[in-house]
């Protein structure tokens, strides 16, 4: 063959897992654990947001009467279901709001896979939490590069690259908590490497959210395989007939092990303020800013004028949603509801604030101008009052990038928001306080007795 | 995007869903219906051969502790475990010796994963033997027009075609029997779609096998989901970020629905006679002929001379195997062998058979030339004898190909030689006959039953 005259590619995979075996929790830098503190709040939150959607639901309905032994927690839910099911459900309902944190250089939503995938875990045999938050950074650590080798070129092609690289990162979390040597967390590596899959033509349909769900399901299960001696090839990545040249093309493996102990991709993690569309975000968090400085009354507004990058008007152009997932692609519904309310949450989509007459009007009078001047993360707002007054303001660069990301306080407050129709508020504090304390917990179990729903 | 501009894509998802859905036994020729006969029993033989390899031993012992309701058998054994388990389990028995039903113009091994997805259903639920055979045809149908549309391109990328056309093929068949409707039928094969996986860079490892028991899991998976009401894209096949758009180039979409309904894929089907490397299958059938045919003494042999496709050597040029794995691809221990032992089983690929002197003695006589004037499908063998004797027979079509296919009766001697380690003699026997007779059977949970090792 061909690829034989070729230099022979980095031994990748095997690296990456002698990296992950090797790793241990006293060489993490504390801004990197704090980091991974904030994406396991962060991911716990989008799992109680979405555990009781309909995706979430149906999967459960599908697959409840298949369970085994029932130890591990559904997030948010009374249900208790066996490990490697806990894991899908989890990634579903942490995916399915479309709210998860993201890493900007490859759009992968890392933490709501990685942590599915191991929680169940921690449910079945004593984990530290100190273990525990070591697994999910190391996870987090090796979807990215996952994906930073194949990208753009792959998520281009129309991979759903949460669902392909992020297969590898719960795997490896879930290999570094079983405790596997180099050997089997080499065969675990490309147990997930066969495994990955995952198309963009899903997105719009349940599926998508079943990407990160069968990515936590399957990591885990390649870890399981491997530690009972289930072999792959242990070139899984970086072959000619591997995952990076297969799924990718003229694939970057360097990516892989780059300052591999000594750069950190959960840096780069991103958190989204609202549950929309990632362009409307920086209208958003003008008409928010704006309202939260001024007191005015919304039914004084004669018009609100935008100015945008042209992609805002191509992808989320809908002046008139009918639905709640046609108002998140709604910059002209998402501009009036938030100027309205001071904040732009899933109350803010669901559909009695979408037929709210107040909003309704409102959104009659947004104007939204493309601007090729303007850049994704910016955006122009003025708000003008029938008695002449304007008020403007210039985002610019948009909350939750990673110029300015979302502070400790903003994940809490958005944490806040998608657990309080599932947990009493009380449970809600003792859950965000474990998160940030995860490293002195003696046992990260505690993260999935919070989390459960009393039944 | 451009893919915009291009004329719309035939709308092969919907089409072939319908297809399925409104199939109906009455409407398949006997010849369909007798071939489809074939691929079952020899694909429960190839599950009972390979019921105790390490692969499958392992995922039980991976899998087992999370198995739900054990309502479902694992082909040759006396355990029992959940349906989605068991899919997996039999998917991996299937494959793992190597010695799949092949549909050569794709080399997909449809049978032993469309059988092993919906086994289980019929043992959850009444299903007529006429019935199950017909969704049985169905998947496999499914399965080489998933293939056909993205051959070759697709398997010289890399990809392992059983693990990804084989999800279509297992969700089809699963769906059928579960009764879906048109709009979940095209779910299912969408939600298939985005699970396709698998790389030949596992070739080597037991990961190769893991690729058809996902294909199966994930193709029941898929239809249990459909017919809750998960949705995907209605276009999984043919969108531009589709399945053979993403996993193809330059697709043939027109092969999932050309001929729908009157040509009939399972009829391309074939059964390997020997459990080794398909290259090496006419030299074997030569020896094989030889011993059959003339009565002669081993010892006596001066020299076996062998002329053979390039390609023989090529792959299968060792000439001093140390392990099974190796003697498969070794022409020299099968030759020796084969010549021996008039007949090339698991047997003799044994360890007791590769290291047995007079096998050892004998291959050190055989001589193999590389003449590019034999094609891959025939073969030259002469025999010499001490005495100065000779015998001759040159293969022209080798045993197993569509020019010279397996009969019924060579099927029947390879199930039996499957079988015969884990399963009673009059239990194979039964079976055989049970197969033979599927149409006829009230409940295809026969098969079950009598291919259940007792405990």
């Amino acid at each position: 063959m061909n690829e034989a005259q070729n230099p022979p590619a980095p031994a990748v995979t095997r690296t990456l897992a002698r990296y992950i075996v090797e790793s241990n929790p006293d060489d993490i830098p504390d801004a990197v654990v704090h980091e991974a503190r904030r994406a396991l709040l962060h991911w716990i939150g989008c799992s109680l947001g979405g555990c009781r959607h309909e995706a979430t639901e149906t999967a459960l309905a599908a697959f409840g009467e298949f369970s085994g032994a029932r130890e591990a927690t559904v997030i948010g839910r009374p249900e208790r279901v066996d490990l490697l099911l806990a894991a899908l459900l989890n990634g579903i309902s942490a995916d399915v709001l479309g709210f998860s944190d993201t890493h900007l250089k490859t759009v992968i939503h890392p933490g709501g896979v990685v942590g599915p995938a191991i929680l169940g875990l921690a449910e079945r045999a004593p984990i530290s939490g100190r273990d525990f938050l070591h697994a999910f950074l190391l996870g987090i650590e090796v979807a990215c590069r996952a994906g930073l080798s194949v990208y753009p070129w792959h998520y281009a092609r129309g991979w759903h690259i949460t669902g392909t690289a992020g297969t590898f990162g719960a795997a490896a979390a879930a290999g570094k908590l079983l405790g596997l040597d180099e050997q089997r967390m080499t065969w675990a590596l490309g147990i997930a490497a066969t495994q990955a899959a995952g198309l963009r033509e899903m997105f719009g349909s349940m599926c998508k959210s079943l990407h990160g769900g069968r990515a936590a399901q399957n990591g885990l299960s390649a870890a399981s395989l491997a530690q009972k001696g289930f072999t792959s090839s242990e070139q899984a990545i970086e072959a000619p007939r591997g995952f990076a040249n297969v799924l990718g093309e003229s694939p970057d493996l360097t990516a892989l092990i780059r300052g591999l102990g000594t750069d950190f991709e959960v840096l780069q993690n991103t958190y989204k303020p609202f549950p929309c569309g990632v362009v409307i975000h920086p209208v958003i968090d003008g008409c928010v800013t704006l309202k939260a400085a001024h007191a005015f009354n919304a039914a004084d507004i004669r018009r609100i004028a935008l100015r945008v990058n042209p992609l805002v008007l191509e992808l989320c152009g809908r002046k008139t949603p009918a639905t709640t997932s046609q108002s998140k692609l709604s910059v002209y519904h998402s501009a009036a509801a938030a100027t309205i309310a001071g904040r732009m949450t899933e109350q803010e989509y669901a559909m009695t604030c979408v037929a709210d007459p107040a909003v309704v009007g409102l959104r009659e009078k947004v104007e939204a101008v493309a601007d090729a001047a303007i850049r994704e993360d910016e955006a122009d707002v003025v708000i003008e009052f029938a008695d002449g007054k304007t008020l403007h303001h210039h985002v610019d660069f948009v909350i939750g990038s990673t110029r300015r990301p979302m502070s400790d306080a903003d994940i809490e407050i958005k944490f806040r928001g998608l657990a309080a129709p599932v947990l009493p508020a009380e449970t809600v504090e003792q859950l965000i306080a474990a998160c940030w304390a995860i490293t002195d917990q003696k046992e990260a179990s505690i993260l999935a007795r919070l989390g459960a729903a009393q039944g």
